[in-house]
């Protein structure tokens, strides 16, 4: 039920489709993200109007609330948020290893506070491949061990080790799981590859994943930080020579969108961030001439331009930037809803151009251009991209 | 451009058609507030799709935020917020009255402060004609002297005598800004009946106000403040007793569910209310059959119907309590969108009910049943609307 099928190249950029039982992805692909079973403030038919056909949840937060009990009992997590089309669902690690106390990380697992409660819970390989069975996503994600950024070498090692260990775990759970349930690829199981910015352990991680057998995608951990661009860059390239090039590569946590484009020049095909919905909850809008924009300033009090000229979105086809600029100024939520939709379809759209230039054979040329653009545009913030995941899951 | 056409009455109660140069209203109708030109939350589509044909936005934020000659010079009010359908905007009166730091009442009009920045303005009625003429709404109400709720008789009737001088002046001014523009009839202009809870003088200043003229139709004030429900049913009373039949009558404020059919069983026509999305954010939802419900009561859980098994509105056709529960729980914002959708269409759908049921001759006995179910249910808060304007504008 699982498949990927590659369409076109140009260099390492690919353009595919990425089949799964709730319907199909092309790729390069921007996964919207719904923390909760939810993308912020937006209902399901507006995520399917702005093009995305793939979203994801966080295994942390929705087994902590409603649980994933309670979610299984509901039918699962495509029942429960109304979206029919491919889920995707992390393994909680980021989370549990970024944002919650971590009491203890031991070898069968990792004991950490909630940060709802305070109350302590036990993740482990196998736990987290039943939570995600639970939840019933297509695409479901090893347990890892992210280091975090600016880990030492020694860290990242052990965390490579653990991790590999932990996947073999997780895929014997996955595996018994599909036994008992009867329902055998119903689901996904993509491992997550770590190694932080260490060239040789990433290589090295990448090579004893795959020595474990043909995996059905690759998540790519560890990246987007606090690591200098040009560490991811490098890293991405590393990984593009080691890993198999017919399965699906998904970026987690990346990206902004010149971050996107870098990356699918690097062989990416997925990926996720929360920076479209928690940028809007700023005020700040990405346009293609202009950069980064905050929608507060005021020289946009009576601008009745749409927010991106350039843009098919909902928020740009109906609304000016005099009006969205008063909205986010009053503090009122449309505005927050508006910039949303508009951020979510701007990646969108971005990974879906890239789909067809590189189709067209003209992605490089039209990457630099872009980039070139959208980088020297007034407004653009060089740092923007650089802690992307902090003070929010990702 | 403006009429009132009374199609049908059973006892006080009318059903009738408000013509305005935006459209028509059939009335009895409750119309959502956009207090900053939105309906919080929502797109125009959703407010329409809801069947909500009015709605009102607040001229004293309005003025201090974007400001009202930036919206003249945006197109108007319509334009701004992007609603061709009927608008209505109150004086602000109510607003410096009972929301701002007031320096000083004069004769001539009021010093306030601001509740953004502590500046000071003043509102006369002549200004806050000018203010609303650069909105650009349908109806405009006239700048009145709200006095609160408990005020004392001396100060209710020097409130409506104070009232009463302002009237004369803003119809002044109304009348002479339409000779400026030469457009006439692009808005009507409302009176404000003042009298708090005394029979006498809301008699004496109805019959004033109505010995000045015409007018297009009344805005009833000063009530759902914190006066006890028997004074307001009375106050209507009198009030239907001395206004003229066929001009359209506003309860200013008004209400909840409860509050709605009493009103209309009253000869009250048009209603507005900010409890329906105020309550959304409370995770407070309106049903049928049971109440007003508070959705994070765990014994929503798992429960697999919508918010209100008989409503048709867009939450409840798409989502289970389960759901909404959790997101309410979660401090989703798609909640508040959610239930704010619901408890708004509560109401309009409310008003629709009472005038096919005027249309039809059974709206006393089905405004006592529906009345009795309502208040019976588990989970009514009789103490629910007795202080719906605090705490929030109106």
């Amino acid at each position: 039920m699982f498949d990927y099928r590659i369409e076109s190249t140009e260099g390492s950029a690919r353009a595919g489709t990425f089949t799964t039982p709730h319907g199909e992805v092309p790729t390069p692909a921007f996964m919207p993200v719904g923390t909760q079973g939810t993308v912020k403030g937006l209902i399901p038919e507006e995520v399917a109007a702005l093009g995305a056909r793939m979203v994801l949840a966080n295994t942390y937060h929705l087994y902590l609330r409603p649980g994933h009990e309670l979610v299984r009992t509901l039918g699962g997590l495509h029942a429960f948020m109304r979206w029919d089309g491919p889920i995707l669902t992390d393994s909680g690690g980021f989370q549990v290893f970024s944002l919650a106390g971590i009491r203890e990380v031991r070898d069968d697992g990792v004991v950490f506070k909630s940060h709802l409660d305070g109350s302590a819970h036990t993740f482990t390989p196998e736990s987290v491949m039943d939570v995600q069975r639970a939840l019933g996503a297509d695409v479901v994600m090893a347990f890892d061990e992210c280091a975090p950024g600016g880990a030492g070498r020694t860290h990242a090692q052990e965390a490579n080790e653990r991790t590999l260990r932990w996947l073999a775990r997780c895929r014997a759970r996955f595996l018994e799981i599909e036994r008992e349930d009867g329902a055998a690829g119903a689901q996904a199981l993509f491992p997550v590859l770590q190694g932080n910015v260490f060239d040789d352990l990433r290589r090295e991680h990448a090579h004893a994943v795959g020595g474990m057998g043909d995996w059905p995608g690759y998540g790519i951990g560890g990246l987007s930080v606090g690591e200098s661009k040009d560490d991811m860059w490098r890293v991405l390239e590393v990984l593009d020579s080691e890993l198999p090039v017919g399965r699906p590569r998904y970026l987690m946590g990346v990206g902004y969108p010149g971050d996107l484009l870098e990356a699918v020049a690097r062989g990416c095909d997925l990926f996720d961030c929360v920076a479209p919905t928690r940028n809007a909850r700023h005020g700040t809008a990405w346009t293609t001439e202009e950069g980064q924009v905050n929608l507060k300033v005021a020289r946009f009090r009576d601008d009745t331009r749409p927010i991106d000229p350039g843009c098919d979105c909902y928020a740009c086809a109906r609304y000016d930037r005099a009006y969205v600029r008063h909205l986010v100024v009053a503090g009122e939520w449309l505005a927050v809803r508006l910039v949303s939709i508009h951020n979510l379809r701007f990646l969108v759209r971005l990974a879906q151009e890239a789909r067809t230039r590189i189709a067209g054979g003209t992605f490089e040329t039209w990457r630099n251009d872009w980039l070139e653009r959208y980088r020297s545009a007034e407004g653009y913030d060089s740092t923007a991209t650089l802690h992307a995941n902090e003070g929010e899951p990702r």
